[in-house]
């Protein structure tokens, strides 16, 4: 199984398969110490809100170990290990979160001892990275009904084991059904601009010897006219209390040709990703990126000098076109406003209702 | 304008625009000969039906001028000249009718001199270049009726002055509004694999002030659905007697995004398109090419070594799915086997009726 984030007891390191390097280069980074997952994470060599999660998890477990033969207050320097790996990437939910978790723990039980709070924080990582592969393994579970053997299916950007802490939401899904013993085949949509299809998804299915074809975002259409996709399943960034499902741009034109052509379309997604204090789609701000992503490729300059660009990094899937939404928890079908708190366990906060 | 395929008669030579080299360099390559005009083609360096077989015919012209001070037999040099041109691109159909139009017309007249000869070439490829733009004219002043001021439409591909003899058949709908003093802005899809949205249209309407935005294929969907697209207009490859448009991969699913949103559909074509020999889209073979055109962008590697590809050229757009088909004999709509021949004046040959 991939192991993006994989802590190695014998040498004391955390293990980053260097994610800017695929599928090219396979090369690992092995860290020591707060500062150098802080630059992983910076850098971008790993990536996905779960995955960074568990990495700065043990990012602080190095950091106490690296200060046990040091004088200093126990306090201040967890304080300063964590504030360095919160500033990594400023809008990933998880990272918070993992960080907070961590530090409560070790707060409550070293008493001021960096031996002891680093076990503590490992163990925390530990049970974050298996918390997180287990409820990975439970949206495949669900999922992996939907398929049919010999189905083929289509995905889109990088929902997998590279993403999460190692089994992925929309590919673990495939990796469930294979584990089931089904047979079936993937098309993989590249995902532009920054092809995270291409690069990490086709390497990722490849690597594990699932049988996945590459396609460019605009050839998805004629597959699923052609009875060529029997089914789409995607991931999601966020999803409100109606079910409007922001995801990775070109998920919503799937959604559309897949309900026009009368195909199954699914998002696998976590309970956490669920923002019950939203309603609509419109609600969701959609952060538009750097305008080179699109007049460049790997440094290969594809437009003219300066030519205006739009770059919406999401788009937003209205509920009307979502055959299923596959969670941990079970699968939310149909969606509406009464399904998703039935499932998840969660209403819209009563001061927003 | 962008003239791509220029004759100067001062020094007697053919002016391409290197397209090979848009949009980082703008550089023209000067053909003397019949050998440098067959290279050029060879090479890409002009590309799209109309502007090869406008490039050919000048090369006929160019191969007969460098002969004549040599002696040899006029009629077997002549078929020589004509067997290099054709040979360049085997599936070019303007490419065959434009260098049959020019021999048969030196034939006819030249009485075996070679600066006759050349001379008639000259004046048949000037001819036929002229008669290209005057179509593409045509389906522009009939399509700008479609546009009215101040909206946005979107376009794929490159059906542009760089495709043809200098006004283009989608992009000659935008010349024309704006001749007839309309305000509009363009958004242009970069049209994976190829990039000949990003590298050539998004080049052809900058380079003339249009107000044009470059996208990604997956971006179309999202703009769509939030009303910021009026109209969208493409160009075609092949269109049945019935009405199925074989265009550029990507078009199908652009036009399905337009239906399920309520947003108009079309598609701009000289008559010469309609093969009336074939009904339904099915019937239309579609081309798969080379794999390396998804796995590599500008020699850059984006996906793993040998990755399984599926790299078809072309789709099929349905005639439900299309508003109206723009032609230089008028507008078809609605679209049905009635509509196509009365309005292009060829019905399908009564053998496969």
């Amino acid at each position: 199984m991939i192991d993006a984030v994989s802590y190695h007891s014998e040498s004391g390191s955390l293990e980053l398969l260097d994610q800017t390097l695929l599928p090219v280069e396979i090369r690992k980074v092995r860290c020591t110490s707060e500062h150098e997952v802080a630059h992983a994470i910076v850098s971008m060599k790993v990536r996905g809100a779960p995955a960074i999660g568990v990495a700065a998890a043990y990012g602080i477990a190095l950091g106490l170990a690296s200060k046990a033969n040091q004088s200093g207050d126990f306090n201040s320097a967890l304080d300063a290990i964590c504030k360095l790996l919160a500033a990594t990437r400023p809008t990933a939910g998880n990272l918070f979160w993992a960080i907070d978790r961590v530090k409560r723990v070790v707060l409550a039980a070293a008493g001021g001892d960096f031996i002891k709070g680093a076990d503590l924080a490992l163990k925390e990582a530990h049970a974050i990275k298996a918390e997180d592969i287990a409820m990975c393994r439970r949206i495949g579970e669900f999922g992996a009904t939907l398929l049919k053997d010999g189905e083929t299916w289509l995905t889109h950007c990088n929902a997998g084991a590279l993403a999460t802490a190692g089994y992925g939401t929309a590919l673990g899904v495939f990796r469930a059904a294979r584990e089931q013993g089904k047979n079936f085949k993937i098309f993989v949509d590249e995902t532009r601009p920054l092809l995270q299809g291409a690069r990490l998804t086709a390497w990722e299915l490849s690597q594990e010897g699932f049988d996945a074809t590459l396609i460019c975002d605009n050839m998805a259409g004629s597959l699923i006219r052609d009875d060529r996709v029997q089914g789409v399943v995607v991931g999601a960034d966020r999803i409100t209390s109606k079910g409007f499902v922001a995801n990775k741009i070109g998920t919503y034109p799937l959604a559309v040709l897949a309900k026009y052509n009368g195909v199954p379309f699914y998002v696998a997604a976590p309970e956490s990703t669920f923002d019950m204090s939203l309603s609509y789609g419109d609600e969701i701000k959609i952060e538009e990126r750097d305008h080179n992503e699109v007049r460049f490729i790997g440094g290969v300059q594809i437009a003219p000098d300066n030519m205006p660009v739009y770059n919406p990094a999401f788009d937003v899937t209205p509920p009307e076109l979502i055959t299923a939404i596959i969670t941990d928890k079970g699968i939310i079908r149909p969606i509406y406003g009464q399904t998703i708190p039935e499932i998840i366990g969660r209403k819209r906060p009563e001061s927003l209702s």
